[in-house]
């Protein structure tokens, strides 16, 4: 399949991965998008690896019947579980959120000590720690931490509470004593805590939120596979969820940042 | 149908509905059960009604091919969307988690102010303040809180946590205000968190953790349609998980206080 004006599928448990969508939107206007949030069966984070593949392989199967050129697991956990067997089911390329955030924390980091924060099953999977060796070797130091509550803080809107900075003052404690330079926020819901998160982790950290960098490997891919949309017209973007459209739309247009018109609910189970 | 040796069923989202069985169990240890906690789509509590009535259909056709002679929804999510949906399927009694907390508290406030805290699900259905006006007239007064982060809190075991505190008094400071002396705690998972919910709300208020309540309900209905297990014997107890085995058994017992030995993965799905 080689058809360039088809559209990029994109995936999440929920809305996390609208903020790696609005990153692609913003980078290549002309590309159509299809993008799917399982807020049905969210969070993701505290699932089993044989679960979360189950997902992930039943999302996919459904954007492969929307005829997408390409693929962008939009999910840290997904990613962590689920890349290897995505890949083994489609024809075309996929993208992960893994390899991109880790490849920039190595690249900027200066003591050579990154932090990664993620959902208990992200951490669980080293996935981190074994991208960010890939491309620093062995000497570099790695400390990681999963912040299980931060998914629903994100979800409960509490994005500058004062519990919010206490919850991250008890999860970041140990990274701050390995002093870290360099923190990874390895969930696509951790952005909207970011203001909290950079507060608490203080200001020699820096934060690598990868989905700037997500979205550059797509273009990346595309113009590799001389997949890229050359119209010059905006690109058209649909949604689909498997819960509440209300839901979707309200927080989605917060998520995106941009209102959100059309979405579609669909039996995700049946896939 | 009338076995006496059949099972009861019990099932919830994910783990709370184990602090209900627990009590069915120590009140009639004869009866045998067979317990489903979806752990692969929990939480139920911030999803939509037709999204939780189609989940609880499910788990209620597969409770129903165990041949059970009694289904409880232990969980008040499920018992606020889907009670009517699940009795329209079943040929058997159900019985469901909310009334019996109603008329506990009815029964039990002095100055006629009940609060309920609840998912937002719980909440937003009004379930409890008809069932308490059912019992109790327009006169009384009910004060509702949300409570989403109290479930994440209960999975990650932050059950006496300092964070825990700081949370419950950001929920409870409009029922404190409003000087309720009784509280509903109008979630499965609420009595592990029941010590820092009480020290929130102070020497004043009581709480009523339906648990107790339910397995006499329980009881009653199986005294009414003849469906006691008149054994000598200890009956013995099943579980299924839509998720992580080993995750149910470790997480479960601490929630039973006794050893879960025997849980079975299955595909609910496809019920």
């Amino acid at each position: 399949m080689n058809d360039t004006s088809a559209p990029i599928g994109v995936f999440d448990s929920g809305l996390g991965g609208l903020t790696v969508l609005k990153e692609i939107i913003t980078l290549m206007p002309a590309e159509h998008t299809v993008y799917f949030g399982d807020t049905g069966r969210t969070p993701y984070g505290s699932k089993s690896p044989e679960t979360i593949i189950k997902y992930a392989l039943q999302i996919a199967r459904f954007l492969q019947s929307q005829h997408i050129k390409m693929l962008v697991i939009a999910c840290n956990t997904a990613s962590a579980r689920a890349y290897k067997a995505v890949c083994d089911l489609m024809k075309i390329p996929v993208v992960e959120v893994i390899t991109p955030g880790a490849q920039a924390a190595v690249q900027g980091t200066i003591n050579r000590k990154i932090g990664v924060i993620g959902t208990r099953a992200t951490i669980e999977s080293d996935v981190y720690v074994n991208a960010i060796r890939h491309f620093a070797g062995p000497d570099m130091q790695i400390i990681q931490q999963a912040c299980p509550l931060f998914v629903s803080l994100a979800e409960e809107g509490w994005w500058h509470h004062a519990v919010t900075r206490s919850i991250a003052d008890v999860y970041l404690q140990a990274l701050k004593q390995a002093q870290v330079d360099t923190l990874v926020l390895g969930c696509t819901h951790y952005p909207l805590l970011k203001d909290v998160i950079a507060q608490s982790a203080g200001s020699d950290v820096t934060l690598v939120d990868a989905a700037h960098r997500v979205s550059e490997r797509v273009l990346d891919v595309l113009k590799t596979h001389r997949l890229m949309n050359q119209s010059d017209v905006q690109g058209h973007h649909v949604f689909y969820t498997s819960d509440s459209i209300e839901y979707f739309q309200k927080l989605g247009s917060l998520f995106m940042d941009r209102t959100i018109d059309t979405v579609e609910r669909i039996d995700i189970e049946q896939y």
